[in-house]
């Protein structure tokens, strides 16, 4: 079969897109004579300054390496003597992060069924049972995600009815927030949403992403809770988390936060995957999967059809039990790509 | 007392300094469309071949971010169960990483006198005594530092005797060479010089240092011994190692590699450091400290001196007990700035 | 509502019972003069040929403190570098150990979907697809548990399966066999049963049992495998498994191994769970819950009986979600304690 | 040469010594009928209560199965996340415990000085001075042995010293009691030394030991700062402290504080290394070293004497460097034994 050029943009992943020219300029501007190392520099107390404007008070912010990384920072900075985490079955930190929480933290995962990767709060009742049970890991901290790894929005309600139980239950609660800001972009409040969404609810911490959105390589750790941030910078550097050139990942976010670029790439890789799903619904029908409500969309494909379509243009498996894979867009997909992978996709499906 | 401007680029560190404008430009250029992610890319590719001609032999090269981290990931790939590592009393690693070795490996460090940072080969030994003795703990893995943490060097017969001792326990080498390009570029052979100090030797495992030698952040560990890098992989992951936009690190190095610019960057701040040390010494006489044999200075300095020296352009004190200090060139320091930073001195020293 | 007198041995656990007179006696012909401690000397010596000759041929036997130590110890011993372990969901190790294991090795455990349970051989193929995917958690250790949590017994066959999947993916397995004894007696071949279980079929390691079968306190971790084995002496002192007057626990295991006796006692203890579950059965019903195959019964109660009857005599829930309780027999279970606790059950079911 | 044969107990260890006949009558005592596991038992309850009354007010006491262990649990209950372990380099927890606290804590040890095995009160300042700097391993704990591995006593001064500059930069302090009756003993104030030396004085927890003074095998981690214990019970398990049959390690203890069996025990192996001193002397003069304050000796000997009286009646070497050994005497040392011994000494020296 004939199939067309693939698209310049595969769609891969978000971390397979390069930079934004905007944070490669910002890096250059960083890089003038000498700036003492590991964030006593201007650029990095800027950049905290910055994200205290962005929740609109002061916070505690660790700039942070990768997102494994943050999200082992921010849980070992949550986490108490002999505590467990509990997560939703689907979240990263349980299957994809190789095991570096248990590896670094010591600490257990305790996972709760999650069919669409949301959490629910009543998982937290269930779990709560076990503390003061001496044999049974003691759940200390609860982790969401949002977006979800299955592309799901937990909703400013769902997050606050989360927190009021952990709370209640003398549990914290971690967020990671690798696509937080296609969440809050989906949210079309303005960096307004991201306030309703993690600070008026009652996170405690975030990890919040900036390499899946333009970034060079860069991830932050905001403590909303700020008395959790006592001992993190120690941690970050024993986590390997710590930057010695820090000014080059604190312009990076400078310049991320500044005029709501974070929101308009977000939006903008949003928006391209409804227009993928728009066009692969005409070809695939239901089996395009639901709607996306951020930048990621989950169809269903016989392995007739997937294969060569992988072959020609890369995408990712996602629950090889229920044939479902996952196509991500980015800030950079343009409107050809996706014309254009569904032109190869039409091909394959006719 | 009225002192001259400071000079433009300090003496605190190294890592203080800027990237080398080749290294931006190097990751614009990689900045081009989309490559999946986590090294599989032709960037990574072409990186790990880079290193391969540089070893003269096939290696095993995992790309990492910080320089903590790749001692971390190097020891772990290195380390079997219960094993502890051996080092100087002056490592980086038991003195300047908040014991990240400890928390993410659970081993111990033990450590051995080393009065100018050179562990001798006869510590080795000394510490094999407890090999077997089931109370204590068992080195498996001697660390040495090039250039050490006081600017001396091993010669290529130290680190020899050091692996032979070793080997001859059963005990593997790692080289943390977060200036081995200052090493080498001091012993003047090219990069035949790595090859004599790290491939004949025996060296196992080798942290090759970029971040202070001009790069953005980027370090590499390098297995000669590519029979402990077999679960590397696994491990650099969970060690919060593995970046997601993996080509822009190795743009890097692939720059940094070519045409021995990370020799001659090395060898620039090495030559700097020599005349900084010959200036100083004009002022303070043998307060100066030994001649360097890298980048860096360790002169003694009165308090008097010391102290609004230090205000006025800042660099660290190395050991308080004995009132010496650190001073620093890197790929960028000028002729003027040591000029001028001398002027300040016998400002202060008069 | 009147009960008659609860009876003197309840059916909580069997480590709710004490130790066997034998234990005791054999623990006073041990306490005569100086012994070197922590394992040389001849009461260890000895316990280790006993070890060999149940096992019949050269094992490696290392004595420990408690069952959790042992299974962290075996695990420990048994995992290279950044692997995970598989095992069932209602799992000793992922249940009831407060993430001891995640806590002292850093290892993840993949925990599969067990109804009974047992663990399926092709939950092993499952896990393995994700072997050599960086990201994900690298299962390396298969443990399963004999008899497990639920009372049931993997045959003979069962055993091997797992054991050829397990080898065919380059994973060991470990047997947590903290009521081994149980399942060895129901097997009813005498300590040949033994062999044939965990020999024959191919086991790395085996976590064996005392203290639940008379013990004062002992366990013991026997390496079949004897590779697995290298290193675990440094590795038992590290994880606090290492008594220093091992003698006590040596000639607990002698005696216990001596003339069949672990086989009796656990075989006695099967016995009185059958006969609990046939008086039970004819309260109850099919609520009494299916015929015990080792030393435990698992019936159905609705909280009007469960609630008065674990007031009158203690007994724990083991599935909250379900009504399920569990009722356990000991080396001490008297057929008057069954006839007693029935009686009381009689009544309040009335 | 003609030696007399060697005494019936051997001066290896204290705890190569049995148990006394008094341990084991109050194991048999407690093993009748069934008591919840994990110490939910009367008999733990009133070990607690004993443990209370010890120390002359409430205290958290865990009970634990081997001094490891207990150092291990009493630690990691006491450290803060990210906190490093000031010890003396001649600390058990430094040098004979394989690396367990790293390898279960995460933890650095961070080592003083400290010739006779007695950590100085200035090397609590120094180590402070790396307060607040988040490169290095940040102290947080001081840990201390009474009496110490090299068989010296902290005066109540001394210990009163090091807990107010701990405290005065917000560490907490750990006292290793191995040997803590013997130390007690040599105060001669009764049980009234106990609350002089470790709860006037303001130690935060304690590892009461009870293995090397006649008990089968106990420890107990006594809080006396309760608010480091809330957690404590959950690690516990974790760590592989928590014993199942809990009675028979309560009944131990119990046993062991009626009456001040424990500082009688430990008095009578004082008194015992004070005649084996004095006895020496005769033979070695000052080669025998200082008169003991404890239970150890710690004479020099040349290898014509070393080997041969080793050979003879086991004991251990204790500096391999200075040709130092250690004697050690117990609660079941006669003075026949330590005449015996002498005449071999006697008749090697000749």
């Amino acid at each position: 079969m004939l199939l067309p050029d693939p698209p310049a943009c595969a769609f891969a992943s978000d971390n397979a897109a390069g930079a934004h020219p905007d944070i490669i300029e910002a890096i250059q501007r960083a890089n003038h004579g000498h700036a003492l190392a590991y964030g006593d520099d201007v650029h990095t107390r800027s950049c905290e300054q910055a994200f205290n404007e962005l929740f609109g008070q002061p916070v505690t912010t660790l700039l942070a390496l990768n997102g494994t990384g943050a999200n082992v920072l921010a849980m070992g900075a949550a986490l108490r003597t002999a505590e467990a985490v509990l997560c939703s079955e689907w979240s990263h930190i349980n299957l994809d992060e190789t095991g570096a929480p248990e590896r670094i933290l010591g600490t257990k995962l305790l996972t709760a069924p999650a069919p669409d990767g949301r959490l629910s709060p009543d998982a937290i009742d269930t779990a709560a049972r076990d503390i003061g049970v001496m044999h049974h890991a003691q759940p200390g901290l609860v982790s969401i995600t949002q977006a979800t790894e299955w592309g799901t929005l937990y909703s400013t309600d769902d997050i606050a009815a989360i927190c009021d139980r952990a709370h209640a239950h003398g549990m914290r609660v971690h967020l990671d927030g690798a696509r937080l800001a296609n969440a809050v972009a989906a949210a079309g409040k303005g960096p307004d949403g991201l306030r309703d969404m993690v600070v008026a609810t009652g996170v405690d911490v975030v990890s919040f992403g900036g390499t899946k959105n333009g970034l060079l390589g860069a991830e932050a750790v905001v403590f909303i809770n700020r008395d959790l941030a006592h001992r993190a910078i120690y941690l970050r550097k024993q986590v390997n988390q710590l930057a010695s050139k820090m000014r080059f990942i604190a312009a990076q976010f400078s310049t991320y936060l500044e005029d709501d670029r974070w929101l308009t790439w977000a939006g903008h890789a949003n928006d391209m995957a409804l227009r993928l799903h728009h066009q692969a619904q005409q070809i695939l029908g239901d089996q395009a999967g639901p709607a996306p409500q951020v930048n990621s969309v989950f169809p269903t494909l016989v392995p007739e059809i997937a294969t060569p379509l992988r072959d020609w243009c890369f995408f990712w498996d996602w629950d090889r039990s229920t044939d479902r894979y996952r196509w991500m867009t980015a800030w950079d997909t343009t409107s050809d790509d996706v014309s254009r992978f569904c032109e190869g996709l039409a091909a394959l499906a006719a």
